[in-house]
C-alpha cells in the first residue's frame, strides 16, 4: 500500500505524452549478446523508398539504426510505472559476481534517518532496494574485473551498444554507398573498425575508458566514456533553493534521455534532495552523477567551514548506497593554489571549487577531500562509483583560460588519477570552461599527458563571454572542437546559462546542439559508421523524401514543425521543390539530369562524358522540353 | 505628391518600434575623420559603476564601444522617412572624384521599362535616384584608386570603422584590464595592432579586401572584407514565388542591421525584384548583394535554357544603376565539371550553380558567364560593384566536401580573380557549405592559395547533415572554425535552412550565432581590442551588475528576459546571489575574499601569500562570522 498521497503521486508517477510517445517511423531492437539477458536497445528508423523513373519501380532505402539512450520509456511493449521504478537490467549480472551482499539496509547515518522519518513519507519512493555493497575485501569495479581480465556483460553490453550493428551493415549491399565516409583526423585516438567486447575490457583496464555503473543502480543501460568510442553528452538537472520539485526533475530526466543525453548529473541543491535522487535513480536509464558536496553543504545549512570529512564521508555512502554512478570530487583544489586565483577575472566559479575553497581558507589547511583520498577510493571501489575529478578552479571567463591555477589543479588531477588507478577506480577528468578557440586543444593536450589519457569530461567550453541567453551555441562551438581534439563527453549548456534555470525547452535545446557538437567530433575523428546518418539524410534531402528528412534528423518534431510553417500542406512533402526556392529554381532537381545522363552512359570519366555525349544530351535535353520537373 | 496608395505606404514606410528601438544604455556616437563629412558611427554602451566595501565609495567601469552596423535607425536624433531613404553619406565624395556622370535614366532596357510601367505605380520606390556612371575610359572601383596610391574616404572611413577608438583606449588607464588579451592563433593573417587608412589603402590594392560600395549606393556606411580585419557576417532575405512581401523585406533589413549583419544578400525570385531592390537599397546602410542569374531567369519565366548573354547584360546594368554593391556571378561552372557532379550524394545544390549547369546541358556551351567575363569586368568597373565569385558546385552534404568538383570551380575562380584583378575590380570568393570539422582547413588554405588571398565567403559550413531546424548551430560550428582559419566573411545560416524561409526570429537567431562565431574568430586569431567587451561582461557577472551583463551581451533582450523567467523581480538584478545556486552556493563571491585578502596583503606570490597570511586570514574570515554575503 502506497504512503504516498495521491496528489503527488499523480502528478510525480504520470510522465507527459510528449517525453513517451516513439519517435516516428521507429521502432525499438534490442540485439542480443552472448546471453539472453544481455539485450542491447537501437532505434531503427524507417525509410521510403526513392521513386525510379516514371513510377515503374523504386529503390529501396534500408533502415537506419541510431544509438538509443532513450530507455524503455519510448519502448511501446513495456509498461511505465514511475513507483515501481525501471526493469531491473544488471542484478543478475552483479549477482553471479558473487563478490557482494545485501545490506540490512542504508548503512550511512543521514540514509537511515531518511528512511525513517515520518515527515518525509509523502515524498518517498515506496519500493527502495536493499543495498548493497562489496564484500569484505573486494573490489566490485569494472576496472578491477577489466584488469584481472574479465569481460563482464556489461563490457559486452556496451560493445554491442557502440557497434551499432556495424558489421550486419557492411555485409549488407544496400549499405554500400551509405557506409561511405570522409577520412577522420582523430589527433592520436585509436578507433577501431569494429568494436569488440575485448577491445572494450582493455580500454577499461588501462583506464582510458569507463564504464560507470553502480551496483546498487541495476537499472542501467550500460554505457562507456572514452576517446575510442562515440563522443557522448551529459546534462544536468536539478532544483535549487528557489525553484523546482521531484516531479519535474523526474520529468526532466526522461526528457533528457529522449533527446541523447547519455548520463545525466542532479544537481540539485535544495530541500529533499535525498528523496528526489531516490526518484531520479529508480527510474534511469543512464548513469546518474552527483557533487557530493552539494548535498553536505546542505547538511551544515550552508556553512562551508563547518563542513568535517565524517560527515562527508556519511554523504558518500549514502549515495554510493543509492546508487549514484559518478561523483565529483573537487580533490585538486589545493590549499598553495587558491591564491593564484586572485587575479583573476572571474575567480573561482565552480560551485564545489568555491565551497572547498572557502574550508581551506576558514581552516587554513589542506582540502579534506585530498587529504582523504585514499578513504574515498575505498567506498568508490565497494559499489564501484566512478570518480569525476571535479575542475574547481576552472576559468570563468576566457581571460582566465588556461592559467595557472587552471592547470596547477590539473596536474594534481592527474597524480590522483594514478592513485584511483593503483586501486583499480574508474577515474574521469572534468575540464573547462571558458576558452577561446585557439587554446581549447592545450587543454586536450595536456589532460592527455598529465592525467595519462583517463576520459577528459568538459564543459563547453565557451569560446567567448558575449552572449548570454545563447551559451548553448558558444559552448557547442567549443564542445565540437574539443570533443575532435579528444574528449570523451561533453556536459551540455543550455540558453539559460549565467542567467537562470533551464526549462524543459532549453535542454531539449541543449542537448541538442551538444548532440550535434559529439555528432561532428565523431564525423571529424573518423569513428567508423558515424556518417552512415548524414548519408541517408542527404540522400532523402537530395531526392525531396522530406518525412525521411524529418524522422532521419536529431529532432524530427521541430524540423517538420518549421517546414510545416511555411508549406503546411500535406502536398509539400512529397512535392519537388520545397519553399525556399520555389518550382523554378530548385537546385537539386537539376542533377538527377546530370546523374541519369552519366550513368546512361556508363560513362568512365569525365572528359569521356564530354566528348562523346555532351551534343546528344544537349538535343534531348532540349527535345524532352527542358523541364526539370515532373507532375508528381 | 506621392503614387503610391495610402496602404502600401503605411505598411512599408512603418518599421515597427522593435527593430528601431535604441539598445540599453546605449548611445550612437561619431567619430569624425579628416573632414566633417566622415562621421563614423559607433554604439557606446554606458556601465555602473562597482561599489567598494560597505558602500563607501566606487569603482568607476568605462563605457565600450561596439562596432555598429544598425545605421541610422538607432540614432533617435535622426528621423526615418522610408519613402524618402536613408541620408547620404557619400555622394560629396563620389562627385569630388570628378571621374563619373551622372545618366538621364536607367540605361537598361529593363530599368527603362519599370520605371515607366504604369501597373507597378503602386509599388514604386517614389525618390528614385539618378543613377550614376564611370566616365568613358575611367574606372571607380575602390581598387583602383588604392592601386593609384589613394586613399579614399571610404578608406578612411572603415579604418576609423575598425580600429573603434583602440588608440584613446590604450591611452586611458581605466581600460588597462579590459584590453588584457589572449594570445592568438592567426594563421599567417597579419593584423596590424592599430588599423590605418595607409593600411586599408594596402589592403586593397593587393585584393586581400574589398570594400564593396557601388557609387549608385551613396547612403552605404563603408565597411570592408578581409581576413586582416574584424570578420563580417552577411544574411539573406528575399521573397520567394510563394511567400513575403517588400514591406516584410524591408523590415527584414533594418532588423538584420539591428542585429549585427554587416552585408544583406537580397536573393529574392518571386515578383517584383526590381521594385523591392529599389525599396531596400534606398534604405540600406550596409553593402546590398545579389544573385543577378535570379532575376535573368524570372525574364525568361524559369526556362534557364532560354537565358542569353545581352539579357543577363542588361540585368547587370539594370542591378548596377540601382546601386547594388556585390554580385553573385558564378562564372567557375564549367561545363566539363558539371559530369564531376554526377556520383555525388546531394549534386548541385547552388541554385545558380544549377541554373548555369542546365543552360550548359541545353546548348552544349561553355558557361557564358565565363565566356563573357571580360564584359562584366567592364559593368563592375564603371560602377564599382564586387565581384562575389559564386561557388556553383558547393558540396550540399559532408559526403561531397571538397570534392573534385568544388576544388576545380575553385581554381577556375582563381584564374578569374587574376583577371579581374588586371582590370582593377575588385573580388571575394565565396565558399562551401557542407564540411565536417576535419576538412575545414583545407578549404582555407586552398583558397588562399589559388585565389591569391582574395576575401574568402563562405556559408557556414555545416559539419554535419543530421540536424535540420538546427543548422544555425551546425553550421556556426564550421563558420567559427573556417573564420578562425582565415575566412573574411560568413554568411549566416538560420533555424530554418533546408525547412522554409525564415521569420524574423529566425533571422534574428541566425545572425546572433553567427556574431558569435565572426567574434570567436576574431577572438581565436588575435585581433587587437577583440576581448574588451568579453572582458567587460565576464567583470560584470563576477561583480553581479546583472543589468551591465545585459547590456553588454549580443541579445540584451533575451538576456533580461531569460533571466526575468526564474527571478523576476527587479532586486534580484543587483541580489548577491543568481537563480541557478541560491544565495548559499554562489561561487563567485568566494573569489572576492580570496582577492581581497591577496590584494590587502600586497603579497607578490602565491607561496608567499601562504606562509604569511594564511593562518591570520582563516582567523579573520572565522571572526567575522565566515559570511560570504552581505545585505544588499
Amino acid at each position: 500500500m502506497s504512503a504516498i498521497p495521491e496528489d503527488f503521486v499523480t502528478t510525480t508517477a504520470r510522465l507527459s505524452d510528449e517525453v513517451t510517445r516513439p519517435f516516428p517511423a521507429s521502432t525499438k531492437q534490442y540485439v542480443t549478446g552472448s546471453r539472453p539477458d544481455i539485450r542491447v536497445p537501437m532505434r531503427e528508423i524507417a525509410q521510403t523508398p526513392t521513386p525510379i523513373g516514371n513510377g515503374e519501380g523504386a529503390e529501396e532505402n534500408p533502415p537506419i539504426f541510431i544509438y538509443d539512450t532513450s530507455g524503455p520509456y519510448t519502448d511501446p511493449n513495456l509498461s511505465i510505472d514511475l513507483l515501481r521504478g525501471l526493469p531491473d537490467v544488471r542484478s543478475a549480472w552483479i549477482e553471479a559476481r558473487a563478490d557482494t551482499e545485501l545490506l540490512d539496509g542504508p548503512t550511512s547515518d543521514f540514509g537511515r534517518r531518511r528512511q525513517h522519518e515520518p515527515a518525509l513519507a509523502h515524498l518517498r519512493f515506496e519500493h527502495l532496494r536493499t543495498p548493497r555493497r562489496a564484500k569484505p575485501g573486494h573490489n566490485v569495479s569494472q576496472m578491477h574485473y577489466a584488469r584481472r581480465g574479465e569481460i563482464t556483460p556489461e563490457m559486452e553490453y556496451v560493445a554491442i551498444r557502440e557497434n551499432m550493428r556495424l558489421d550486419e551493415l557492411r555485409a549488407d549491399p544496400r549499405y554500400e554507398k551509405l557506409l561511405r565516409q570522409q577520412r577522420g583526423q582523430s589527433f592520436g585516438a585509436g578507433l577501431p573498425e569494429t568494436i569488440t567486447a575485448e577491445f572494450v575490457r582493455d580500454e577499461v583496464a588501462r583506464g582510458r575508458a569507463i564504464i560507470p555503473a553502480n551496483i546498487n543502480h541495476p537499472e542501467l543501460e550500460p554505457m562507456i566514456i572514452g576517446r575510442n568510442f562515440r563522443v557522448k553528452i551529459n546534462t544536468n538537472i536539478g532544483n535549487s533553493a528557489t525553484t523546482s520539485s521531484i516531479e519535474e526533475e523526474v520529468e526532466k530526466m526522461v526528457w533528457s534521455a529522449r533527446w541523447g543525453g547519455d548520463t545525466l548529473m542532479d544537481l540539485s541543491t535544495g530541500k529533499n534532495i535525498h528523496e528526489t535522487r531516490e526518484w531520479i535513480l529508480r527510474n534511469a536509464p543512464m548513469p546518474i552523477g552527483t557533487v557530493p558536496i552539494y548535498q553536505a553543504l546542505e547538511k551544515v545549512d550552508g556553512k562551508a567551514e563547518e563542513l568535517t570529512w565524517e560527515m562527508f564521508r556519511d554523504t558518500l555512502v549514502e549515495q554510493a548506497e543509492q546508487g549514484v554512478d559518478y561523483f565529483t570530487i573537487h580533490a585538486g583544489v589545493l590549499l598553495r593554489y587558491i591564491p593564484l586565483t586572485a587575479d583573476r577575472v572571474t575567480g573561482i566559479v565552480s560551485r564545489g571549487g568555491s565551497i572547498l575553497a572557502k574550508w581551506c581558507l576558514a581552516h587554513h589547511q589542506e582540502n579534506f577531500l585530498y587529504t582523504h583520498f585514499d578513504e574515498i577510493c575505498e567506498i568508490m571501489r565497494a559499489y564501484d562509483v566512478s570518480f569525476s575529478l571535479g575542475d574547481g578552479l576552472r576559468p570563468g571567463s576566457i581571460a582566465d583560460a588556461n592559467d595557472r591555477a587552471q592547470f596547477a589543479e590539473l596536474e594534481t588531477l592527474g597524480e590522483l588519477t594514478q592513485f584511483a588507478w593503483e586501486q583499480d577506480v574508474q577515474v574521469m577528468i572534468e575540464g573547462p570552461g571558458h576558452v577561446p578557440l585557439q587554446m581549447i586543444e592545450e587543454n586536450v593536450t595536456k589532460e592527455l599527458t598529465d592525467c595519462f589519457e583517463a576520459p577528459f569530461y568538459t564543459l563547453g567550453p565557451l569560446i567567448t563571454d558575449i552572449a548570454p541567453a545563447y551559451d548553448h551555441i558558444t559552448s557547442g562551438i567549443g564542445a565540437a572542437n574539443i570533443g575532435w581534439y579528444g574528449t570523451a563527453m561533453l556536459c551540455y549548456v543550455t540558453p539559460k546559462e549565467h542567467l537562470g534555470l533551464p526549462n524543459k525547452q532549453d535542454v531539449r535545446d541543449g542537448i541538442v546542439t551538444y548532440k550535434i557538437a559529439a555528432h561532428g567530433a565523431d564525423l571529424a575523428k573518423g569513428l567508423p559508421g558515424a556518417q552512415i546518418r548524414d548519408n541517408a539524410l542527404s540522400k532523402a534531402r537530395f531526392e525531396f523524401r522530406w518525412e525521411d528528412q524529418f524522422n532521419l534528423s536529431l529532432d524530427p518534431d521541430r524540423a517538420r514543425e518549421f517546414h510545416d510553417q511555411t508549406l503546411p500542406h500535406d502536398s509539400h512533402k512529397v512535392a519537388h521543390f520545397c519553399s525556399m526556392c520555389g518550382p523554378h529554381f530548385c537546385s537539386m532537381k537539376i542533377t538527377q539530369d546530370v546523374r541519369d545522363y552519366a550513368k546512361a552512359r556508363q560513362l568512365e570519366d569525365a572528359e569521356q562524358a564530354l566528348e562523346v555525349g555532351m551534343q546528344e544530351k544537349a538535343e534531348e535535353f532540349v527535345r524532352d522540353g527542358a523541364r526539370i520537373y515532373k507532375e508528381v
